[in-house]
């Protein structure tokens, strides 16, 4: 097994070193050479995989795996384990240490289109047909891929991933660590219009920039608008899944998760830890309580307070909502028993008042 | 403050001259320069701001705003003011008098691609890396921004807007003043296929296009397919938000709006002046009437007749869904109810009927 | 009428040519030369059209069609006809051989960015500003139209179009003849994050791919994630609507259709011949069984069985949720008749039970 490591190797890790990097606690070789990650089925045999609930015990006699993070709870196994409280997690980290990203090398492609004033920190990247506008300026290690587009006058921070593809319109501002998809819109016009006497529609220019802070991770082929005026805000550590569409002035507070295909109308105002998940939509001018979570394909109204759990269209709390989808589709029966009863009761009446 | 404009300084009317450029009446010192508009919590102390709802009063207070834009109703205010019977209207075009676009200078940039036989009206401008087909026809003035696609014979008219990463098919025609954002993709082809013997899906070749009209505006990552035969057609005046899904030989006609993520499934037909609010579905082969409303989520899956105001899925009179949602989340009351209600009437029968 | 066919006359066949080549029956003159297909409604003079309803026999009196194509029932008809017992599949394959593509050149446009040591088959097109990254192979007769990008070591088959906009992530695999519209993305990565001790979210690094099989069509503006560890899978000849999300690690079988909108959450398995109809969402970990068919919008939140057709959110057998829909805005109503029955029921009860 090779254990030095050059440009040409793929990385390698120790078991011991992987426990100390990540706090996990080694069971059994701590010199055993880990060269990746791998799913419980998948992982070859020199690759580290993944154990964190009993359930997937019987996949085990298959696995291949060199060792196995797993929770205390199966620190039994007689295998080379990496015992941890918080597996899944613990899985994160080791995935960070041996995650390779997309290849772009350091420095401005020849193809790439860079505007006057440009400044660009260290390490950046800018890749082959990228187009980097007038006076924008890029922090250090930040990579943006080939054929992404940013304006003019564009700040991203920091070590950034801004994929191929993405599209940031004049004036927005981006944090650190910021990682943007592949086809994301960023400052694109809000949909604003004032209706003229013949009823015709008349754009209201949409000044505002939008503002997307640090450690924030945006999915593939999303639109988040400009504000009308002011500012349209990603706050710290958002996680947006794709196609997610953000309207113009919203506000997404802190670690607040945004699952596929929802979309959050303008001026609404979205706490912090809140889950929405895939194709929820949620109406204009309302606030979203901090720590709201809101089921799938659900249509929020009206404002919600924090912690509130909500489903449905519109929304009620969701167990309610789970009592009332599992007679919902009895109400058919409902009304011919409801018709029955009418009857026997139109009898009843008959006899005791008499014919 | 400054009294003269200059390509270095930003855009700077007198009040006066808004007033007589809006048609709003003037309060106040008409010689006030304004520098801009913001909203009345933001807006700078050279700016112009506007108040078009006494619930707002409150902010007033703190607002910095050189003079307001006012209804009629609120005159009564001690500040200069711009008195409009349309406020919001009158915002609008106040807004547009001090827009600035997004950074584009007139011409074709070096980097842009331009097919052979291309036809440029006059103070085109052709961004970085744009790519413009062969037989392209674009009218005066308008910008094709960086990283936009046209295809071959796409003709696109005067005084539009093609931002970036915007993709337009070949032989697509779009009109005057349109508008198109980030990401959007025009000419698609629609989804057609005829299913052989074993269930294999052969492809229908989508040998239309789309045809957009004046005064269009479509939002960022829509997707507009062309025709199968014919054109798909989005008619003079429409908006679009972003993530709008409009199939095959669709028509919208006149006015219409879409809110965000909604879909229209092929052949289908939307009248003038509609409302599709967001996420909402229409199937395929069917016709909305003018002046329509559906309510955001609703699954439209007939025909409306004109001026119908619907909501829900399947869509129901709004006003019916309304008191239908309301009763809802006690359908699990409602059942229990009717439980008890068969159990008394069981003892009633009893009784009466004897045992 | 021109006889001859050379590069710049539009390609014509003769009635007979068709005939041999879909395999229809000929009916009137097999010399009529056809130059293209057009709908009843449309084509022109020297064009086929095709009539596959009764319903639609009015129109044919104003059709300019030279033949048309038609079921046996409308073999009567007294005009130059294809006799087709699918003429719906043979109005395909006629399409199919009239249809042009997008323009695009054999060989590697000059503005182009090509990485080191890619492989291109025979006949391969690379438009203008496209980008195919580094170790990239690419098979015989694909077209990469301007202004797509392949990332590194991205594996495309023969006779692929991959239009202008499309973005392709490092490591994906694409089969033969797959069709990939403007504009969407494969190969993102998952959504995937581990929770720490504060309700952060770490990263879960995406190290798998997205492998697009045989004859698999996907529309425009989609998302395609890769998968965490392995593949996501879209098996052969699937065909994808426009503004679709497939998560992470999810595979659709062979020749199931997702119409627009849909999203389909991580690690579902999708079976064949499926048909999950538009804005349908789908929840992650289940399996749907082959030929299952969803109604448009509703919302899957467990496995269904194998030929199941469902509708609603929550879904339930189709036809049930037929019979629930025709009920649900008589709700309010059924709550009123529920009162009064009950205020009737306690009269009873006081007579009977005496007061």
């Amino acid at each position: 097994m090779n254990t030095t490591q050059d440009q040409s190797s793929p990385p390698s890790f120790l078991l011991e070193e992987l426990a100390e990097l990540t706090g996990a606690r080694i069971k059994g070789d701590p010199g055993i050479r880990i060269f990746g990650l791998g799913s419980i089925e998948d992982a070859h045999a020199d690759q580290l995989s993944f154990l964190s609930d009993k359930r997937y015990l019987p996949l085990l006699s298959e696995c291949k795996a060199a060792a196995l993070i797993v929770p205390p709870a199966l620190e039994y196994l007689d295998r080379p384990l990496l015992v941890s409280t918080q597996p899944y997690l613990t899985m994160a980290h080791v995935a960070q240490l041996f995650w390779e990203p997309p290849y772009l090398p350091v420095g401005v492609d020849a193809t790439a289109f860079l505007g006057e004033g440009v400044h660009l920190g260290k390490a950046v990247s800018v890749g082959p047909l990228a187009h980097v506008g007038r006076h924008c300026r890029i922090g250090e290690g930040t990579r943006v891929y080939g054929g992404a587009y940013l304006g003019c006058d564009v700040e991203v921070g920091d070590h950034c991933f801004i994929y191929p593809g993405v599209t940031i319109i004049d004036r927005c501002s981006i944090g650190n660590r910021v990682i943007i998809h592949s086809g994301t819109v960023v400052g694109s016009d809000g949909f604003g219009f004032a209706q003229d006497e013949k009823g015709r529609h008349v754009k209201i220019p949409q000044t505002g920039i939008v503002r997307i802070d640090d450690d924030v991770e945006i999915g593939a082929n999303c639109t988040i608008d400009r504000a009308a005026f002011g500012r349209t805000w990603i706050q710290r550590g958002v996680k947006i899944d794709n196609l997610v569409q953000i309207a113009h002035n919203v506000v997404i507070g802190e670690y607040s998760i945004l699952i596929a295909q929802v979309g959050v109308s303008g001026s609404t105002r979205v706490g912090k830890h809140v889950i929405l998940a895939g194709q929820v939509g949620v109406v204009g001018h309302i606030e979203i309580g901090d720590g709201v979570r809101v089921g799938a394909q659900s249509g929020v109204g009206r404002s919600l307070k924090a912690g509130e759990d909500m489903s449905g269209c519109p929304v009620m709390p969701h167990r309610e909502w789970l009592k009332m989808s599992a007679v919902l589709r009895h109400l058919p029966q409902l009304r011919e028993e409801l018709r029955q009863l009418k009857m026997k009761v139109q009898e009843l009446e008959k006899v005791i008042h008499g014919e």
